[in-house]
């Protein structure tokens, strides 16, 4: 018996989220089904979070128990040749049999991009909400900084949310500006349900001149839903990283 | 009666390239099909050249002859709103009768980009063509410096092309390295078919190490296409810029 953790990257386009659903079509599904071709075993898949559909993952994580024989520096290979183009296992390691990708997760951070072009980059429209107004950035950026920290983040959850503490710890949030994009990364050690998407439609508001720094402020010490902006779209979100002790 | 020139950027991955065949499904077959929806007119385009099933644009400039009196400013967001996802116009401008995007065009950048991980970037997978063995950079830099000037491209030209001349001129041709990939740039006065890709497909030999720089040199004088390495493959190639005088 062994416990497997891997780095899998995949674009969300064409899949309803990482988790298994009954409506099917999962990169869960898709990795469980690739492991039963490889191995014959049914394993039991732990993430370190669910992603919505639409969204990708740079560097999702995940861990299962095997009793394959298969040494670990060939599973990425061998998974990666049973696997659609749209999803590859980056890097695969033995972990330690209490390792649980998502109990055991340190930090995430998510990357938000978003195409401030005139009309949208062909190339990145799967990977870019298009949002063509001008945008103020400097406010934008001094809105971000004020979910740095330990905050009850319920203004910026969905209300879908069953968690019971809507407190988060937000460790890092920046806005990189590249030619005709922004992406956004915001890390943190945990992230409430469309937590980051909330934030960004928050943000975009902010940036158009819809809402000022201070609004924002009062936003996020509101703690209501219905104070803050819109969910931005789905697949301008990507998992970026998720960080472990070891 | 105006011509008007557009610069348009596509994702070639569904269609069958960009000039109108009789198989159907091409980008000028959208176009022009767009045009007409918008002016009630069916246009003939002229491109600068045509692109082959799967490659990109990202800057490729076409022109047609209207009557319509749509002002030249509202030409993209009308003719952008009319056409799918993976067509954008970038551009319009009026140009000069005698305009002709073929005839009048000065020089062209085509790039090409080489993703050179382990496992392929699976967001990049329709625009870089998957190439993990070692590469001797330094190596191909020298050889690909070798096309730079006026020569014979026969070697690098499709046996299947039709063109009385083979000589062409480089301007310049570049190698730029980024994390996990390789993009070739290579401007010139002309290419014939195939050219950039049978450069690359033999630059990669060079890379690998099955031939020398001497080797490319002996291959580029030789004006002979069997002597050269095979046709890289198409997605990886995409047309950067097209420059006319103006």
């Amino acid at each position: 018996m062994k416990n497997i953790r891997m780095v899998v990257s995949y674009v969300g386009t064409h899949y309803h989220g990482f988790q298994t659903q009954p409506i099917g079509n999962t990169v869960q599904d898709v990795l469980v089904q690739a492991i039963h071709v490889l191995t014959g075993e049914k394993v039991n898949i732990v993430a370190s979070g669910r992603t919505d559909a639409g969204v990708h993952a740079r560097g999702q994580v995940f861990n299962f128990i095997t009793s394959s024989p298969i040494p670990i520096g060939r599973w990425a290979l061998a998974l990666n040749s049973r696997l659609p183009g749209d999803i590859a296992i980056l890097k695969a390691d033995e972990v330690p049999l209490d390792f649980h990708s998502s109990y055991s997760a340190k930090r995430k951070t998510y990357r938000y991009s978003i195409d401030t072009n005139k009309f949208a980059d062909v190339f990145e429209r799967d990977y870019r909400f298009h949002y063509p107004m001008p945008l103020r950035l400097s406010e934008m950026r001094e809105a971000l900084s004020k979910v740095v920290g330990k905050h009850d983040f319920t203004s910026f959850a969905s209300q879908r949310s069953t968690k019971r503490s809507h407190v988060r710890t937000i460790l890092e949030a920046r806005i990189e500006q590249g030619e005709g994009k922004l992406d956004l990364f915001v890390t943190g050690d945990g992230f409430l349900y469309n937590m980051v998407r909330i934030i960004v439609g928050t943000l975009l508001w902010v940036g158009e001149g819809k809402l000022s720094v201070s609004d924002f402020e009062r936003i996020l010490e509101a703690k209501d839903r219905t104070a803050a902006g819109p969910t931005a779209m789905a697949h301008g979100l990507m998992l970026w990283e998720v960080s472990y002790d070891d």
